[in-house]
């Protein structure tokens, strides 16, 4: 293991932290609020930490798939401890822990919040919340190959360890200009949301926070009641956003490009926007009843299933109270999640689609034992390890799943809480149901059970493999 | 699609089920029960098809995968259709839909039941009940290898079909006599079972009931409390019986043949012992406290959870009233299921511990780029393809399993119920929780619901392809 490079990787992490702290900072200079120091504090702690993790350049430039594991698990471990350090400071999060699940939860864009009453908090640490959404949403590591000068094997090596799919699409050769093209349409979307929201009368400062949860599929809510407060237009758009932002973002890409016909033709967007039309359509049928038009159930279906299926997690109803079958087809899209490459968490629905695949595959190899058909995605024959890796991924997703489920029935609650709080956790999504459903919280499990549903938001966003290489001893071997 | 050999092996199951008929019919005259005539009626049926099915021999011989899946899901259904009859005949399940989910529960080995006061039932049909757990068990098909004189190449892909498990074992060469050893074994077993019974004072329409369902692993119960009432004695010999009929067979046929040191090194069953020795353990001291002593905190522990883990479903206590963490494992071991080649069901021990085994290799991977590594199983290679159908299995049992969820929560009861239900009719188990819990029925259900749940008790049964197979227009092709 190449401790020395891991260790300058870390520093600039720190780097990149403090200059995303000083956002916050601006906010509490804004609203004049105390809170400010805490923020300012942290950000002098993580320069300090860049100055003296980057002052010696690593001599060894060895790095493989190993060190690309540990370093993006030990970065994000430690985003999330100094992104915890003002809640902490400030005072709005006493508990430690508390606050690391909240920035766990911030910068995995899962949106799961231990605060019972969010609009307590000050607006400087409601801001850092959400902003932590935007940062975890196409990840810090992307961002820094999009920015500092490095060069080397690693490059590929950490954006595969960061970036959520069974395969990472490189738009053009250098993954320098990948990594640059990724923000530039990450923020253009994100500016454009927040440019409509405001045109529906929104507070910019709701307007930012709301668009920052979009775009990373996170779902910290600004109020207590999500987005059940706004206009039927801003929550339109954020629903049609939400949407947008769990695609692939390799067809954004194609249609940066021009490459109108192949944006379209992408397949795994045809089955992410058929599963969302499928299920939006049954649970309108399904509730329907309970709203006054035919519209607003639509409407908020609508929001609902993107909500869920994108793993953003902000909501208009308590759909807790929703009949059985809308509830089951939300546990279900729980853990599909969104198409790979976006920014949303869960399963993904490539892994979904090639499972599928090989499955009737077999169905045809029974029925016609010396046929041979070949398994095909995106038009490209599937490959014998893409097929392995997305078959141990769910190996490794059930084992964690289980696990975790059994740890978190120790607080006692009810089976529905426990395995859709694991679920939410795991998936990036935020809200569960029963005790952790949109109108509850996740304040009341003890300090094991946070310290797990943290694990396995790490284990969600970062696709198991980094997080769980931690915990294997022959790792950390010279 | 040999059309004329399914139908003659189809005659030759009905004439099967006439000899099994005729057992109640025995019992009928015993106790002097009007119901008998229902019985001695469909046995009369049975006669007349297998007599018309039978007077012409199937000219071709060509029999395939195809025809195996095919023959092995019609006579299932046949068998169970059947033995539904007399339920309706005699009056004591009005409704066919019920009637043939009874008799699915039945021979499938699932043991739940539509019935919300089995002891209202006739001494007839509670034996019935429970006998078609014992010739389930075991199957059919396997049955009639042992004792017709069949040949051809069609006996190795029936059995294939029927028996449960990754790969099917030959003990010996010939499967004819392997079918015979296997129900000699399952024979002696069961008698051992009802003299042990016995002794403990049971009466021996309850000891041969009692171990009908325990060697089938079937779980039917002949009181309103299961087993609640007896003995701690008779509990205690249930529980040991139990376990025993989830341990591989093969283990029995080594020990038979005197290979004592290579059965007790059968991997599959260390790790079976080494789960119910964990989950007992963790069981006991989580729900002492709701024990009068820490030996009956351990008796009802190990019961419940031999129940379980070999999906034979009878309880002694009410263990939707444990708490959360009890009721997490339990639900955990639903789905893990007992040994591959044994009378249980479930996913089975062996495909679990292959897919953790692939996780792990993937784990070593990553770390050794280079290196290569070999998953073995009971001291063998894992070949690729024995990988890929455990692979194509877990795909198609989750679509099933989610499918099925989503049409049993258009009941609208609560989540738990739902899934649990549907948990518990794939995995063969028989009670769930809430709703279906130990206390509860399945007799609440719409018809859609239960139909569906008849379909996943069967695909369980018989290891999902044959009866999805039914569904796919191309099977059918001459």
């Amino acid at each position: 293991m190449n401790y020395a490079i891991i260790r300058y990787i870390l520093a600039c992490v720190m780097g990149f932290e403090a200059l995303f702290l000083s956002l916050p900072c601006l906010v509490a200079i804004i609203y004049r609020e105390k809170s400010g120091w805490a923020f300012f504090i942290t950000m002098l702690l993580c320069i300090a930490f860049w100055f003296i993790g980057t002052r010696r350049q690593p001599k060894s430039k060895v790095f493989f798939a190993r060190e690309g594991f540990v370093t993006v698990a030990l970065s994000w471990i430690a985003l999330s401890v100094m992104g915890a350090l003002p809640f902490v400071l400030s005072g709005e999060i006493p508990h430690f822990v508390d606050a690391f699940f909240e920035a766990v939860s911030g910068f995995t864009t899962t949106g799961a919040s231990i605060v019972a009453d969010v609009e307590a908090l000050s607006h400087t640490c409601i801001f850092w919340r959400s902003f932590t959404h935007w940062i975890g949403g196409m990840g810090v590591l992307v961002l820094m190959l999009a920015i500092l000068p490095l060069s080397g094997s690693y490059n590929i090596l950490l954006m595969k360890a960061e970036s959520p799919g069974p395969s990472v699409e490189k738009f053009v050769p250098k993954i320098k200009t990948t990594a640059k093209l990724l923000y530039g349409i990450y923020f253009c979307m994100t500016v454009i949301q927040v440019v409509l929201l405001l045109l529906g009368k929104m507070p910019l400062f709701d307007a930012l926070t709301t668009s920052f949860g979009t775009a990373g599929t996170g779902g910290f809510g600004i109020k207590s009641d999500s987005l059940g407060g706004y206009s039927t237009y801003i929550q339109g758009v954020t629903t049609v956003f939400m949407i947008l932002f769990g695609v692939n973002f390799n067809v954004y890409y194609l249609i940066f490009a021009k490459k109108w016909k192949q944006a379209l033709h992408c397949e795994e967007m045809r089955y992410y926007i058929g599963v969302i039309a499928f299920v939006v359509i049954s649970v309108t049928i399904n509730v329907h009843h309970m709203f006054s038009s035919w519209f607003m159930a639509f409407h908020h279906s609508a929001f609902q299933v993107a909500s869920i299926i994108t793993t953003t997690g902000y909501s208009t109803v308590d759909f807790d109270q929703w009949p059985s079958f809308s509830k089951g087809l939300l546990v279900v899209l729980m853990f599909v999640g969104a198409c790979a490459g976006s920014t949303g968490g869960g399963i993904k629905v490539s892994r979904f689609a090639i499972i599928i695949k090989t499955f009737f595959k077999e169905v045809y190899q029974i029925l016609h034992p010396r046929g041979i058909r070949v398994i095909k995605f995106e038009d490209k024959k599937v490959e014998h390890n893409v097929l392995r890796s997305i078959n141990t991924y769910f190996a490794g997703y059930i084992l964690v799943f289980v696990a975790s489920v059994l740890v978190v029935c120790l607080n006692n609650f009810d089976l529905v809480t426990n395995f859709t709080a694991v679920a939410s956790a795991l998936n990036n999504i935020g809200p569960g149901l029963s005790l952790v459903g949109p109108m509850g919280h996740f304040g009341n499990f003890n300090v094991l059970s946070k310290l797990v549903l943290s694990f396995d938001m790490l284990a969600g966003r970062l696709e198991l493999f980094p997080i769980l290489l931690l915990f294997v001893p022959s790792t950390w071997k010279k």
